[in-house]
């Protein structure tokens, strides 16, 4: 068989994320909202599948992690005292002649891009958050934000999760969640949006261990990507300058992705020092802080622990490892998106999807689609196999099975069972079994095919 | 063994939620956001457990339902034909000497509950919708809402759906996410709040089967709801008066549960009619609609299927079961808080709680938490559980195990595996299981510990 490796077309994602209902453009009905996404019916499992491999590898099989899910809706304090409110902002002009409004960075002529004029004010900032009013009175203290990035709630219910669990350093704690930016440009698909998913870790550690605990994490991080499916070669690495950093940061280090419109950050892994938990602690002033934080009058909790050996509070440093959802999802239909010239000169498309990730694990279907005696024992062994806790089992009645391989080689179905009329005249009955990636079929026991499919998808086995 | 039935009390509810890590106030650090909560370690595993408890009979156990993951900010011309910009109200008075503004049916005394003067406006309808502004500029077409229900993302999904799975009637499209009210007055706990999670259906019926699926539904709904351990007396169904109908649904049944401040909405199941496709749809006029729907002139795409035998175009009518998880997780958190006499006289609280919602699966406590063989071995059983597949395996180190058993019976940990002296020097090794509701402990060879606790927690035998 001929595989010709070739670049990845954005096009061609997207026209197959719609056509096949991975994702659709929200609220599209009415013409859409920019930079925001719908997950459709196989999005949403593919979607579910990363997040729960994120969440098994972070929380489940470390014995270092707990997990949270924060609210969306956050407390302006939270966001004053985060630093967002006065720094997590865009330059943006106006255009004096028709009132349209660009990111500075964007208008590379000098010009308005909208009528061409180059009547454009001085670059002014432009806060990213989305703020909304909360409770039924409009005042200046009755509003919130739609919270930027889930990292704060962590940051926030740092002493509520150690008095809850007992935790001592070094733990962290994992979330997995929504988050807005109200970005001026989103592009790119799913890579630049107004609403987005994150999974986050904030790693607490002594100071003095923080370096070493950094580049393990990179290096963990770096591991599971690969683990996902993401071949080597379209990874890099990439270490920040120090003109790069955010102002809290001591050192980041981001794992970039070969997207189709080029390498571009899927997640960032900092150190973040002290400044967190010293921005949110009240009595700042009592601790040894290395970061550079504003005074806080409002926070009513310490938020320190208390080391052992020197009997002191100590603020602790915080290693991140953040992660975009949606990125995520870009990157495996990037790498999984393939085209295949078979013998015949015919071609076919293949979703090479990890199989833990497959949004349908299997495709049950019978030959023929008003045969009853064909269609129950599919629909039995349907029930069978989704029995087994292994992800979505799917009841293709359609009656056309090579379309069915067709269609099912482009979702990224890792195999198909057909359900036929020696299934149910033969004894033992027996099933077809086609592997997506080989196009091999081979005949098996129905009695056998629970052992099969299990062994087929165990974790260790994921390819 | 002594169990004295009582009621359940809300405070000490609130306070384990707390104390443990599965509730806490969010942004409370700052004193907190009225009606806003944040999930903890414990509680993101409860909720995780029962939405994937509903995703799994919604979607993956039936074979006529899709899954579906839209945004939560909305286009506002889907929340004008929905008809929440008009009528998704409460009726609000202020009070003129003292400005404060009260929901108009909490004012009993005709007062402000205030300042005490009576000196009150007229009611005047509040909308509950939280707005944002979207986009770098502030104007009259430039806000999304935050969504007040998932359903919305559904209709005006219907056609992408249809399009990318061949669906036909019956089917559904199941979802689980984020959703916002400005309740005016968030009370009871997790029970009304401002940002919550729903776990909705809308399932697409053709006209004249309507009542027979809108019963099917009343039933399978109620029946799950027992399947997760709520007890049979503690629900009730309760069939809306014409009266208390809203203005699209031909007929709607409330399960309602005792919940500590009383019988009151777990879940809602509407026979919507073709009141959503209908008004969402373009061409309105095309076809005989039931319900009374506005002019829209704004959709670009027909809502519609074809029907096989009059070959005609028709709008389905939608049968919704609605759920909250926040509600669900308060009920069951009140149905299994239990305090029970034990026969030396002390007390034990137990969270009785069915196995596959747990949010701890087993906990593995090692005896002596300094000695490195005994910690080793823990370990490694954790791991070995954990790979099963079955949820959160906790290495629990504290080395008291009388604490520990009575820590993981108040947060309702199924089984207690201790790792001993024996453990590490006879052979064949073997620990000690402790049953949470039993308190009985039985001796267990390591090697046959992953199939006890597989079976231990198989789907089937869950209780």
């Amino acid at each position: 068989m001929d595989r010709k490796p070739r670049d990845k077309d954005m096009n061609e994602i997207v026209s197959l994320c719609k056509r096949r209902g991975f994702i659709f453009a929200s609220s599209d009905i009415y013409g859409g909202l920019q930079g925001v996404y719908d997950y459709g019916p196989l999005g949403v499992e593919l979607k579910r599948n990363l997040m729960a491999s994120w969440w098994r590898a972070m929380v489940y099989e470390r014995d270092d992690v707990e997990g949270l899910d924060g609210a969306i809706l956050t407390h302006r304090l939270v966001l004053r005292h985060s630093g967002h409110e006065a720094t997590f902002a865009d330059p943006m002009v106006d255009c004096r002649s028709c009132k349209s409004r660009w990111r500075a960075d964007h208008l590379v002529k000098g010009k308005c891009e909208k009528c061409g004029s180059s009547d454009l004010t001085e670059p002014r900032p432009f806060n990213m958050m989305f703020k909304t009013t909360v409770g039924p009175i409009v005042d200046d203290e009755s509003y919130a934000y739609l919270r930027p990035e889930t990292a704060q709630a962590i940051f926030t219910n740092f002493k509520n999760v150690i008095d809850s669990t007992s935790r001592r350093l070094p733990f962290g704690i994992a979330q997995i969640g929504k988050a807005f930016r109200n970005e001026i440009t989103p592009r790119n698909f799913i890579f630049r949006v107004r609403e987005f998913e994150q999974m986050e870790l904030e790693f607490f550690v002594m100071p003095g261990t923080d370096d070493e605990w950094h580049e393990k994490w990179v290096a963990a991080r770096q591991n599971w990507w690969m683990e996902q499916g993401l071949a080597k070669e379209n990874l890099k690495l990439y270490r920040q300058t120090k003109e790069e950093l955010s102002h809290y940061s001591k050192a980041t280090v981001d794992i970039l992705y070969k997207f189709p419109h080029g390498f571009e950050e899927l997640e960032g892994i900092a150190n973040r020092t002290d400044y967190d938990l010293g921005s949110h602690t009240k009595e700042q002033g009592q601790f040894k802080l290395m970061a550079r934080v504003e005074p806080n009058h409002d926070s009513v909790e310490k938020l320190a622990v208390r080391d052992a050996e020197s009997e002191q509070f100590i603020v602790p440093f915080v290693i991140e490892p953040s992660a975009g959802v949606d990125r995520g999802v870009l990157a495996l239909l990037t790498e999984g998106y393939t085209v295949e010239d078979l013998e015949n000169g015919s071609q076919r498309v293949v979703l090479k999807l990890r199989r833990h990730l497959a949004p349908i694990k299997v495709a049950v279907m019978p030959l023929a689609r008003n045969n009853e005696a064909i269609v129950d024992m599919a629909k039995q062994i349907k029930a069978k196999l989704q029995s087994l806790g292994i992800g979505r089992i799917l009841l293709e009645n359609t009656g056309n099975i090579g379309k069915g391989y067709r269609r099912h080689d482009e979702v990224g179905t890792p195999i198909c069972v057909t359900v036929d009329f020696e299934t149910i005249e033969k004894t033992p009955a027996k099933v077809t079994i086609r592997d997506r990636d080989t196009m091999k079929q081979e005949r098996v026991a129905v009695s056998e095919l629970p052992q099969f499919v299990r062994e087929y998808f165990r974790p260790s086995d994921s390819q």
